[in-house]
């Protein structure tokens, strides 16, 4: 894509349509809008098939604001906000529309996406405490168009609570598997189904859980294969490439 | 499928083909042949669609031989074993023909899979010396029946390396970036594809690399959307999760 | 027993039978044996309920033997030696009879312990690299004089195999999970069992396993009740602590 | 247990009394309560002896009075929620009796348990900081139907004060080692009983300390035998291994 | 110019202007001024070319003001305050005249600096979050005699966004290169110009970012020629040390 | 000492003047106090030559007004209170006598000690920031009977204002080096001085300081002979090992 | 340059010399050779002012002595060859002539460069051991065109061995510090001289030292202003910089 | 004394013995003989009270024959080499007399020093494996001309065995506490003793030891007052240390 524009570029060069230093220029122009304070790749559904996404966290709710709209405009759908307060949220929500979710901190501005991808996401947490981040990824990956089936408390501390969703899990096309402490759920997971499985340590823990590191690692160790992990407490990460995987194949 | 085994086995029971202790016999009967040494798992093929893999690491010659040998016997194609010395390798090599490779220090047993991925998967290297693990990585998913492109030293610090090889990785179905030093390469593969990028840190480098680690945490804090991560040098983790990746959608 | 061992110190004080000053030499004669390079505790056995272990790693093959030889003199029975290289084994082999496990590298001397322990010890390993250390601790709780049951290869990433050996699992009275890379099983054990469960951690694995930290941290953080952890590859320590429990409730 | 189940229902099957089908979903009924925001597991002092505990971090004062009260129904006795803030505790008192701790946060719900440990549970502590794990540990014992004797302030620093102890260290059938700081306590305790001695880090201290992990990693390398660690400031989990290891041997 | 002043010291000696003792004395004489809470170097300005920058952090308002006044009679200009918080920046603001920079907490005193550098500071960030760091280097920069152009936003997710300001960039004499999370811009910056790169990790992300160390790990292992690393967070000691660069060549 | 106490009881057991079960229960009396909350140790300036000192941290102004009172009837000077907030300072000081030292939050209880110390005792530090520490560590020692002389603000990036003060640093009989970040003070006084220099790392600092570890790492792997190190911020233990050395030789 | 390039091309494009699909290819045609197990960067010398270096660890003597010729062909000058053991070397410079040096293990191949650099570059060390890295540094600089000053074992711990060659380092246009253990050397001489500092920390050192990390952390928290840090042992990448920086100002 | 030295510089320029110009050169001429190699500081005994040590990790026998031979012409007495193997022994020892101990690796050359110090100087070790560190503590001591008394194998798992030699370690001036694995034995001593614990963290051990990090972590958090720390193994600077300390109050 990024080819073609670049060979009619040229093709319009080789017209006369644009003088060499025209052409120059227009390969500089970048088709992302200048707010001073963030830079909005409007093109980036073209070349990613997604929207952008608002980290919220370092942001003010004018800014929020700010970029949401400047995204609505453009024809955005579902435009997610993440790691937002709930006072910006409100704050955010006076000067546009938007859903909010106080559990994941996600919001959500603009109309609703249909379904496009092609099964199943399962999104799978190993105790209560991690559904803040269990939420950010399945809130994203329905925002970007696909059907979630939640498994949550099914740490593997209490397999039966595991098994007796093994129906749920074996039907799904990707399994998002969110869990703090000793993370063993992905390993558990990815022994069980013949899908990728996206494993999510949390923050979730104390002492020697180090902020995370000892799901993280568990996880990185995993003995089972089609495991791969993102970030702790990346809930959004992981319900944006199960988005990515569950739309594969068309 | 395990639920259908259960309800055959249940309807058994019911027809009085089986006693109910028979049933519960039956029931911890389990797929897998236990040499020993080690419990091969035949049925992992049905259930996850790949063969099981030999890690070569902690094994004798003879104990490689003789689990792929009970492999083959059960119809088992292009089996891997992975992280083989050299010297394993030629005497294992003299009890069964076995395909090596040096550099990855991956043997392949058995007759050649057709190719039944989708697409292609692409892997990219940011240096040289990353070469055994993305070999690791690309033989795996030749083995599992998928079609590789290798492009190999495009790391970030000469951009156009990798610039000029834009066609290829955007035309990829998944992408496998390893990348050692600072693992700058899976962040910015993510950012130009729109497939998933799975990230695989490997310990070259020296000092504050710190066997792997500053790779690792650069690839689990990516800023691009899509990329997971598997763990150091783990070459075949990323092959096996590429091809399960890359064989979505029948 | 301390404290008896003081009151008849004084009582013969009272007696005349031992001035002041030799009751204070006795007080600091201490039941050990003084070979220079090592002091050997005999009354340990009495103390503490078990023989005093040779830690083979920094010692020469004639100090081992020299120090299991003051024991057998003593009457020790079933000393254990641990952390031998064969070739040290060979040479201590040499100075005085011994067995002697290439695996573990656990060579013990001395008359055979007859059952004491009241129930079984399972040990139990995530996969067949962990045998080193899992054999080192069923041959220390062995030479303590429990019966144990090996349950070998039954990681987490493939179910069926553990629970295909529940009933063993489930018999016994308190069980050792040795597991390196993620380290799920403790967990998983710990989930299913109402008995303690000692956790192995073992260096077993690479990359982001850092030596067996992972497995470590993971281990630590269980979910499970009922577990608790020792270092990593330590097997020596997990049989001993779970011969002890063995022999609660005389 | 769990097998006995499983030929109950096969029983069942062959006698006609429920089709293969219902066999099936049978066994996928599991005895937990599904409350929404957490699964209750009612069986789990059946299988473990133990009734569940409520870990009380992450929960409203709402949640986990609707937690205990739905245990209450089901005849729960002596319900412990751990790491409960005053505030959540006063709160959740007004909605059904508690009895609250503010030194080790722990709540506890229902009528008392009667003794039925077999010995003495005791739980010494290097220092006065260290009170509050040390605490979680007795009162989990003592609610879980064991007598405790506590020793506090009996670090290495002053040697004198843990001889002067030693009588109710020597009766003790499992000591709980509770330090911080250099975490000493648990090798010179491993040393002198004969009792298995479980070590519990705590995070008292400062600088190097780094949140427990001094603590932590000196008792993971006690030369003592007989010692295990759990997690950093888990005064519960040792507080329940103690019981378990108390129990053993009706 | 230290040498020169020993040599004009004992050149008085010599000539019988000043004891030996006075020497000795006038060696001592320090060129600093002691306020009891802090040494004020008056003369590092000689010796290195700028004026003595206050580390606002762990000052009062009272202290910073009372430094900055002894600084500015002394004929200091454009002297910096760095890591101010808004509230001491008020109050200090309330004792000599003060311009203040919220975003960055740089505070400046006394009269504007000309330009002295000989080329262009080009300070780029990888996202929004990194500008308070960025600021403080580009703040710095300018007070002490630099032109900076500012690059914010480029991070290596989104290429084209660099490459749009590739003129910018390779125009300028040494450039400060921002970045958190993965801190990739560093090594695509060093891969692209000719010139020393600045590299300033952020402590901008969460979960295995740990606090900064992703991005200086990543930095310090950049695979590309001319990149040097300093403290996370450190924009003073960037834009100092490309003030330093920029202004050699006389 | 301890040798003569219990030569002592076994001389009156000799005399009949104790039975032996009086003997045993003497031995057993322990020169503390219990307070229920702490135990205190009257003996141990006696044992050591310094009167314990209270570690405000983890406990309460009433507690620690309990401590200190019981210590003053027993006799004591210059009591320590370390580490106290200056509302319980406040609070603490209602309830008896107490000098405060705000930037320490060290307080002293009880009547002057005189100067009992041989020599003089230089506490340096490297910056402004570190005075809290080093105050600590000064008023330890002046309270312990010592000479103090300050040195602060000495650090390394300035060796004019460190090699101004030479004639003092080279006239102590026990160096305290107070530092954080790189902690470089204690090489350079360890490699100018020909006396003890104990190392203080502080926790002053940002980034990559890592909450003390850089100057604690840079301290320990100090090149200079003489220098040894205590934990991060610890100034009371630094103050108190001085005082130690200057009392020496006596 | 880039610019030029590309505004030429479209030049061509305009008058009809190239097609534009021949610009596109153009665009693409990346100025390196590839050699299949390396890509060769020929006119990086002219976008970076310095000939590519070969990395000599990961490479077989056959392959370096093929890049180098390629290199040579091509016009190279003082190729450098990093990393390079003397076996290695032994066998490359029989085929090609090569100036190897055993210390730093740095291989030059080609003819002499000129002197273009405008300063002196001064090369420090705190210790004899840091001989190695510090040699690979001053023989990187001179043979990019630098005149190096060197100035060993001039440590902390003996100042006056540091100060008696004041004159030589403040002459130097800019300073590579390179220090192990404790890396004081790089604040001490920050705080000195008025150029900037690259600092190298070495993994020269034992025990806390952790391969570096103490000098890499002390330097990279260094209050001395000027100061910036290269990786662990990366004397190439110092004087690369070095070189850089003494180049500025034609 | 540098301050005596200086005015006898200028006494001589006063007195027209020296020009200024040639008492610039004398401060400048330091009393260190350069080797080429390395600087040795003849004068450091009478400015530190001993001889330079050469620390022969990084040496050749020739390096450290030569640098002693030196030294022994000026006078040099008991001048320790430290970290020597036995072949550098070997043939160091063939080029001049020198006296080798294999345990620590050390060599003495030169004449003996008569006993100088004041006390005792107590080397205390955890366990038999700490022997070589002990040793080099000891021997440093011993050479720089102390008393030393050994105390081996008292690790605190078995404290009979440290009490049974109290009467040693209560006579000692100051107490070297060598221990690796849990390092309890500094604490142990610390609340034993009235006089300084130098604690040396030794490398013994295994699994979470790493290294010799949890010895290290847990005598900085030593809850014993008059407790301070050197680097992991450094028997030598604990030696050094304490005959620092042993030489106090003259």
């Amino acid at each position: 894509m990024e080819q073609e524009r670049i060979l009619n570029i040229m093709e319009r060069v080789q017209s006369g349509e644009l003088t060499p230093e025209q052409a120059v220029l227009q390969l500089k122009m970048e088709p992302f809008q200048d707010l001073g304070y963030a830079k909005i790749d409007h093109h980036r559904a073209l070349r990613q098939g997604a929207a952008e996404v608002i980290y919220g966290a370092g942001k003010s709710a004018a800014q929020i604001a700010g970029i949401a709209s400047a995204m609505l405009e453009k024809g955005g759908k579902n435009i997610l906000i993440t790691r937002m307060d709930p006072e910006k949220a409100e704050e955010a929500g006076r000067l546009l529309p938007m859903r909010y979710d106080p559990v994941s901190r996600v919001g959500i501005v603009g109309p609703d996406t249909e379904i496009t991808g092609r099964g199943i996401v399962a999104v799978a947490t190993g105790g209560t405490s991690d559904l803040p981040v269990a939420e950010e990824a399945a809130l994203t990956a329905e925002a970007l168009g696909n059907r979630v089936e939640r498994l949550y408390d099914v740490g593997v501390a209490g397999l039966h609570r595991l098994l007796a969703k093994m129906d749920v899990i074996m039907s799904a096309r990707v399994v998002v598997a969110v869990a703090g402490m000793e993370g063993a759920l992905a390993s558990v997971l990815g022994g069980l189904v013949d899908c990728p499985v996206i494993a999510v340590p949390t923050s979730v823990g104390y002492g020697a859980n180090f902020g995370g590191l000892s799901a993280l690692l568990s996880m990185l160790n995993s003995c089972a294969s089609g495991v791969s992990v993102v970030n702790i407490d990346n809930g959004f990460g992981a319900g944006y490439l199960a988005s990515m995987i569950n739309h594969i194949g068309g």
